[in-house]
């Protein structure tokens, strides 16, 4: 299971802190926005693209990454422990 | 002491994961652009604004807090931990 909690939304920047238990995932979802993710713990994180290619995310604790508009994938936590990390989204 | 490092800048956001030691402090500066802080640590931060009056902020791992362009201000750790978080600018 995977839940989002919106914690800010100023009309121009949106923060979404997200939870992943093991085995859940968030379900396949298009970014209409550039973001940033901010990770709260070392762990994998399992990115499956829309045409079913996979790739492995290393999140390190504060170790920050962005990624353009467009993406479309699934993220899974397929490891022992919850998996969470903040979302900041750039909305206009 | 104070450290700030880049971790990314796309050119409308920049991201700088901030370290301020015991006694340390972040100078007077001005926000030219809206900000997010997302928290590393469970800490108290002490804000000085340039009139000179003060708050704490209780910083919480993963609770981000957003603040429009325009702050001048000097951060400060009175703690006795390091204290660190993560700053997102949305710059244009």
């Amino acid at each position: 299971m995977a839940t989002g909690e919106t914690q800010i939304d100023t009309g121009s920047l949106r923060v979404t802190r997200w939870e992943i238990e093991p085995g859940g995932a968030i379900p396949l979802h298009r970014h209409e926005h550039e973001y940033v993710v901010v990770p709260l713990v070392d762990a994998t994180l399992h990115v499956v693209e829309a045409d079913g290619s996979e790739a492995a995310v290393e999140l390190r604790v504060g170790r920050s990454y962005a990624r353009p508009a467009g993406a479309r994938h699934t993220v899974a936590n397929r490891g022992s422990a919850p998996l969470a990390f903040v979302e900041i989204e750039r909305l206009s």
